[in-house]
């Protein structure tokens, strides 16, 4: 799959050798023009120095030029030193690019306690200022990850009265598995214009419609990351009633990217597709989604291609969403397991057997409520991931 | 360990072969005297015939006259079916022994959505009729089990005034597996002689201290039920400031069988003790404590032997509990890993390995804010859990 880069944003990657030597680890796109900027982090208490930078930054500039991010070390837990040396790349990147420091939206994924290996990152500067524009977006997916499987990336072309708007997207590391490897991380690039308020606005809710709605093992670390920067280098400008068009292309990105998210997440075999319907109202739906998409008994039962009927409605019945047990039903990969609080009696280990082995399975909750929906993904719990987090160090 | 039968309960086990044949899976506890009885159950919406009989049953009758358990099937999502038959059980029991079918506290564990075997029960009630008084208190605690690894029970002596008080206890079950084999149910049985309504009220307080405080998987069943019986055949009558007594030998059984259950957790290879201290309140405290308990990542780093304290910190940071991250300290195991927000150069892993090696471990948590505190028992999460649990039904 081949994804254009958007008009106008040239991209490079480096081996500064962070953690590993011999693979890329740092990467910066640049915007040839002033792009409207857009951020969305993680909300745990502890977090990264380039979380807190990027957070500023987008309070005092409306627009930037560039996002550079580097994959081996998160700078998180590094106190007021830390802060520094995310400030100190950003001047080194700023000088190498003859960019304002201040224009550049700083993301670190990796072993968090430690300091930033400055010497790494100045070695590493020039071969990024010589190679811009030679890495394609695939390249910049790849730079960015840690344990990942496979690097994850996606685009969208629109049609604005025929002239083309080009949106691509990068995002990284399902588990939060730090402090070794670690975090969430994506960026989206756009060539259409937009006005920054619109940009962040539609950042927020399409976030909420996409990122939002994963659950790997339902943890957030201390450097979660999504920038936005669209630079207007097509020559569209999007406003008004074609704002709705972009977000929904914007949507598509980083659904399909939360999508890979989970296919990849942490040794994750399966993608548990949880619709819940019917619930009180969206908040209730939301806490029965994500119970059953967090209880580990659900988990492992899809690892263990088992139509556990059970694990849900143990997991629904303590989720704090208010119901009535005997007007609650939901179907499984399309097969009525639950009806009206009770078994079904259908023989449904032979009718989901062929269902059970695919990757994506469908689980339909209705709580015969109200009006409530929720959709979550979720990944399964498996051996691999027991392995993958439980022998990382070692 | 032999535990002593307090004065005036006989204990009697049977195999009824409700799930499978050739072991004991119904007990009966009866009472010589009507005993003030407890109960404490889930909170799950979904809620089990026995465990809604049982309820009634405790809000009718201050006093009851024996407990009666089986497993292998949980009568749990088997609709008004369900409730007749966990009534029939207690009116063929209550045949046998000679006792008032409403002075039979009812409790279940197992498949569930399956209605009782009552061909199995009938079969099974003359032989536990004829049994009774010889079984002990571990015959009991093993005739409950259903994944359990080993049975759980434990027993207290009192001393008031040169007179004897015991106190015994079983329980079975740490992780909520339905709707195979479920639950976690408990009794206790005592000979002391206590007002009703002190004697619920010390459950209550007991069970905050002791099955609140430990998880496995975080799940909470259909069933989980814990029954208590005082019936004053000792001829000590406990009232007043010996009450105080009487509730902390009741905690320590309850805290004894609830390390046991974290002990047997699904596999469990470790029990994390882990500490809260010093969060702005206990809710906060609880809400720390609980999160690192339940992370995933936390509890796969402990199968590992890994003193990965950037798990601890990363769910301490999404708790939702209120601090500022550069006041938080921990220690694991004694050495401190985390101080003022920032990891310690400890050079822990040496300092840590043989600690890492014992089953139990101790992680003291200091928020920095107050005076909250909270203390939780976790159990790891290995491939035991992994095989345990997706493989059940296969």
């Amino acid at each position: 799959m081949n994804i254009s880069v958007p008009k106008g944003f040239r991209l490079a990657v480096a081996a500064a050798a962070f953690k590993k030597t011999g693979r890329n680890d740092l990467a910066l796109a640049l915007s040839d023009f002033p792009a409207a900027s857009a951020g969305v982090f993680t909300r745990n208490l502890f977090k990264a120095a380039p979380v807190l930078v990027g957070q500023e930054t987008l309070k005092a500039r409306m627009s930037a030029r560039a996002v550079l991010i580097n994959s081996g070390q998160a700078n998180a837990c590094t106190g007021p030193e830390g802060f520094r040396r995310c400030e100190q790349s950003r001047t080194l990147a700023g000088a190498a690019f003859g960019i304002d420091p201040a224009d550049i939206l700083p993301a670190s994924t990796g072993v968090i306690g430690m300091q930033l290996n400055m010497e790494a990152f100045s070695r590493a500067t020039p071969s990024l200022a010589q190679n811009i524009g030679q890495a394609g977006i695939e390249d910049f997916a790849a730079a960015i990850m840690t344990t990942d499987a496979f690097p994850k990336f996606c685009g969208e072309s629109l049609d604005f009265a025929g002239k083309k708007v080009l949106l691509a997207g990068v995002a990284k590391g399902a588990g939060m598995i730090c402090p070794n490897m670690a975090t969430m991380l994506s960026a989206v690039f756009c060539d259409a214009e937009v006005q920054t308020p619109d940009w962040r606005a539609m950042f927020k809710r399409a976030v909420d419609l996409s990122f939002n709605r994963v659950s790997v093992d339902d943890d957030t670390s201390t450097n979660d990351t999504l920038y936005g920067l669209a630079n207007g280098a097509s020559g569209v400008r999007v406003a008004g009633p074609d704002l709705e068009r972009l977000e929904e292309a914007l949507v598509r990105v980083l659904k399909d990217l939360a999508y890979k998210l989970v296919q990849d997440g942490e040794g994750a075999s399966k993608v548990l597709h949880i619709q819940v319907r019917g619930a009180s109202g969206a908040a209730d739906a939301e806490l029965a989604a994500r119970t059953v998409g967090r209880s580990q008994l659900v988990k492992t039962a899809m690892y263990g291609k088992d139509a556990n009927w059970g694990r849900v409605i143990c997991a629904l019945g303590r989720s704090g969403a208010s119901f009535n047990p005997d007007e609650v039903s939901f179907t499984f990969c399309g097969v009525e397991l639950f009806s009206q609080g009770r078994p079904t009696d259908s023989d449904f280990d032979s009718l989901l057997k062929e269902a059970l082995e695919k990757r994506d399975l469908t689980l339909d909750i209705s709580l015969g409520r109200g009006s409530g929906e929720y959709l979550l993904l979720a990944s399964d719990l498996g051996h691999e991931y027991v392995s993958l987090n439980a022998d990382y160090r070692s």
